[in-house]
């Protein structure tokens, strides 16, 4: 029996649905329980509309905004590989190709294809879009450790200098003004510091 | 002392990160825990880019999603009036009028007035971009409610003429291929039978 479109695209809301147990590393701002990837897909969609000023590039907001909403669903599939968990290196890339062919498959085959490239494209990072898409997914759950006191840079016994490894460059790249004030963030924070305010921004 | 913009920037994001501990009545799919306004808020913007073909009007898809993603962030002030609540009325709409002055009276001035516009405009629900967000945002607890065996229709004791008057009028205004398959889940639903399939969808 064939499905058609409508039955499809809803298949695919139904499907997605997972995503809000999906669980990451990083706590709410309140520290009252992790964030779930779903939530986050949210929250930078919002960083997105509100920070796009900030991108590097000329991007076109609304499409950094589609790539965010849907970056995270192959976790539905792959899970989280949270970025002081080890090295996930082939495993993780290859996992979340399955994971992306067989859940934007579920969609009618033009928004199938069109959605996988999208996907593709916030992966490779090359893109202005990506590119800013990138550094706010970096650029989020940094904000979050330093307004946390910590969060996962201590549950994971993170350095100063392995903070500027894993954000800076895909910070700097996408949103190199953002990366200017996470640098001030983070030296007060490593010297035991709160996370103050950016001296520049506006 | 005078805040720059990336601070008031900075600020209201980290605020709406309390959208996250605002708790609806919906359940998920999975039926493991109620359905937060954050996570719903990503799920309706995916609604959106997934289901604008069934907007009765002409639409702007990105706006539409624009809509949705802040629809709920007064609810961080004013929290969450459920459909099946009773009479929230007059003090509804003006604690969420003082939520969304407060809220987005945290961002700088072009876009606290964007924004404020915005959501004023899903609230009106008069321009097809609007109306249409509006059908989403119930049809989508619908599709819980059916989905989930019977959901807050099952624990507010819902009648099928209440299901119709508080869902159909906004779907059926904004999406009414969307509200023709809504009926035929519904029927099947009070019938005591499961949600089936819509019977034409693409």
């Amino acid at each position: 029996m064939q499905s058609t479109a409508l039955e499809k695209q809803l298949g695919f809301l139904r499907e997605i649905d997972r995503l809000k147990t999906v669980v990451r590393q990083s706590p709410l701002l309140n520290r009252s329980r992790k964030e779930n990837s779903a939530e986050h897909s949210w929250h930078l969609a919002m960083y997105a509309l509100i920070l796009n000023e900030y991108a590097d590039g000329p991007v076109n907001t609304d499409r950094v905004i589609r790539m965010l909403l849907l970056h995270d669903v192959v976790e539905i599939d792959a899970g989280d590989f949270p970025i002081h968990g080890g090295s996930a290196g082939e495993g993780q890339a290859e996992q979340e190709a399955r994971a992306a062919a067989r859940l934007f498959g579920l969609l009618p085959p033009p928004q199938a294809s069109e959605f996988l490239s999208l996907w593709q494209e916030f992966e490779r990072a090359e893109t202005e879009d990506a590119k800013f898409a990138k550094a706010l997914d970096r650029f989020q759950p940094l904000l979050i450790n330093v307004f946390t006191g910590g969060g996962t840079w201590t549950e994971s016994g993170v350095s100063l200098e392995q903070v500027h490894a894993r954000y800076g460059p895909a910070i700097q790249q996408g949103a190199p003004r953002l990366w200017a004030v996470c640098e001030q963030w983070v030296a007060r924070h490593f010297a035991g510091q709160g996370p103050g305010m950016p001296e520049q921004g506006g």
